[in-house]
């Protein structure tokens, strides 16, 4: 043979190549995944204090979740369920997320239990989004939505936020009619909004499923923390509007309220025709949700409004106390979270930004701050990640411990202030 | 307005409706999905013997594996891993997969962290299969894997396996360069394979592997089932055969030898741009695996030889006894298998099925052999869902507890005599 042996193919296919989303090179200069690979290089002192997640330790799982999967694992009936989860978990849970989503909810039909919530959406959008098809993604929204909607080969259709001192979200008219008229098959946000942890108005709300009843999409409501809402805020149920059950999935879970991120556990509610495929994506990319995890949500929804209240009044003070800190720092702007442990303050205008912007960086270079702050022993997540429309800011986590939530403000004050 | 508003869409998208492996309607008059659904929906009486998956009150897991379980719970670090998985349970792991593959595993870059061997077998899949590349699939294999490719966009081409009567596997040379002919990107092999329990002779992998080496092709080595070898049955590891390492993922997991299917953990070790890869298919199907199950790997694969030699001569006993019983009944056909916990009997040439193709049905209509045997008591997989080459077979799981594998076995010998 005088032929060499091809070469090993290392490019990698096109639904990995989208989801990088290196059309953000047009905006940053790099893709988003070369920009999180060089925040992810970047060293950081002893002791980085991570706000870019949760502290499962100073927010624990409730203790009937530990006493579940005990049980559960003790019991050791459950470790192959069907596909969508086992049958005694959903039956348990059904009238749990009717309550909570405000429609009925068959628990062999229209009802699947994933792992986390985020299994629930990858779910979802490859059920549902064919190649070449519009996608509504609100600006800024939860980082994985748009690589997803690009994985699938879908047309990301971004629709800017605004967001009012109450914490409540909407948009511009003319905005929706122009995403609108781009004949979207779905509709997808979170609501709460990550990262702003802005809640939709009634009026907002109302506007995104005309439009998706006008456009024939179907509607997915990524709900994750619709259990943690701040004094009177009210979230519409998208599903619960007239003419929308039928297209529309909610997913939900127990990874952030409760604390329960460890398990890989969440849920979906939907019409069965909907629910049936996305048992199908969740049986080729992971079987089922670990069979004894999903145990430990026999109690989750289930009377438990005392610990709720607490949890969310703990996060109340948190926030409260981190919006003032913020409001004292000199050239970043806020807005209040209405609900989530989510705050996305707006740096741009701080003195580190603005001598990265004159050393070569861009105004408001999300990424050059979030490497600073790395450096300086800090990790947030910087804007780009959320969309176009994040530059500029960046996202905690402030469901943390109180002393190194202060901890990391001092960190964050001294170096947006560029004070060495 | 004078216009109705569109029709929500019904079809699902193209890759769910390639998944559905429509085309085995040629075969069977109806798609695979199509035949599950209708066995799925078959009723059992009371007690129905569950024989498609290994009952793991009979054969349980670890206890090291429940002790580490419940002290990541305890100390609550690792709700939140890496996506590919802690850093601590792959510094754990490395070592011991190395040793298993017969390759340097680096913790760091080699290696991947999944939601079950299936999680694995989803990421590598869709992190290597480019829309219309040849994927070789044997014939019968993991009934996944055809779906997987075919939800993928890629080309199963189809290897039809033989197996000797000590269980060990090969394929006839003019097959292997048919497939070959077709310049396959992929390869794909269970070993044992899955659903015959056969094992790749030495001679059949390195066919393999020269094909793959002159094919630029990559190997998947789905290897769930490698620790549960029978007698002297050596197992070759593909990717430690001369330029392999570069090309081959192996996949691995506690969830069959060990039991652990509950937790889905499994784990995937192989090249490091290869696992960069599929780490960014595990961020956005599920986030990562579940964090708490990672930490019941502690202690997989580290000093357990007496316990594995007794779960082997465990499963040995039943498997002689199970073939023992099969080769007793009239028109059944059986190899042994050389691993794992599958037999996979042909059963076209028994009274059953014999009357079943006189009645209309087709001969060896596996379907309707595994609808009766449900009917009557006992739930096996149809070798159909395995692949053409599973027509007149099933499967049957035999890791269970003894007696009710006897009273399964009772059942299966009545109802295929066709004695009522």
């Amino acid at each position: 043979m005088t032929d060499a042996p091809p070469q090993i193919r290392t490019a990698p296919p096109r639904r990995l190549a989208r989801a990088a989303l290196d059309d953000y090179a047009l905006v940053y200069g790099r893709s988003v995944h070369a920009l999180d690979a060089e925040l992810g290089a970047t060293p950081a002192p002893p002791g980085l204090i991570d706000l870019t997640h949760g502290d499962t330790r100073a927010f624990t799982p409730p203790a009937s979740a530990l006493e579940d999967y005990a049980a559960g694992l003790e019991e050791n009936t459950e470790a192959y369920t069907p596909y969508r989860g086992s049958a005694r978990v959903r039956a348990l849970l059904a009238p749990r997320l009717a309550a909570l989503a405000g429609v009925p909810v068959d628990a062999d039909r229209e009802l699947v239990i994933t792992p986390g919530s985020q299994g629930g959406l990858f779910a979802a959008l490859s059920a549902l989004v064919e190649e070449g098809d519009g996608v509504v993604l609100p600006d800024p929204d939860y980082f994985a939505n748009e690589r997803i909607v690009s994985y699938l080969g879908g047309r990301p259709l971004r629709l800017p936020l605004e967001q009012d001192d109450d914490g409540m979200l909407g948009f511009a008219g003319e905005d929706l009619e122009s995403v609108a008229a781009a004949e979207p098959a779905v509709i997808l946000a979170s609501n709460p909004n990550n990262p702003t942890g802005g809640v939709y108005s009634a009026q907002a709300t109302e506007a995104l499923a005309e439009t998706a009843r006008r456009s024939g999409a179907y509607v997915v409501a990524d709900q994750l923390y619709c259990r943690l809402l701040y004094r009177d805020t009210k979230l519409t149920q998208i599903g619960a509007l007239p003419g929308m059950a039928e297209r529309t999935v909610t997913l939900v879970g127990p990874s952030k309220t409760e604390s329960m991120s460890g398990f890989r556990v969440g849920a979906a509610v939907g019409p069965a025709g909907l629910i049936d495929a996305m048992e199908q994506v969740l049986s080729l990319a992971s079987i089922r949700t670990a069979g004894y995890s999903q145990q430990a949500m026999r109690h989750w929804l289930a009377g438990d409004d005392e610990w709720l209240a607490e949890r969310i009044a703990d996060h109340e003070a948190l926030r409260d106390k981190l919006l003032a800190r913020f409001r004292a720092m000199p050239g970043v702007r806020v807005r209040p979270p209405a609900g989530s442990s989510y705050v996305f303050p707006d740096v741009s205008g701080t003195a580190l930004s603005l001598r990265l912007a004159g050393e070569g960086g861009r105004p408001g270079d999300d990424h050059a701050v979030a490497v600073a702050l790395k450096r300086a022993g800090v990790l947030v997540n910087p804007g780009y990640q959320f969309g176009h429309r994040g530059r500029g800011s960046f996202r905690i986590n402030f469901s943390q411990d109180a002393r190194r939530l202060d901890d990391a403000l001092d960190v964050i004050e001294r170096t947006l202030a560029d004070a060495g």
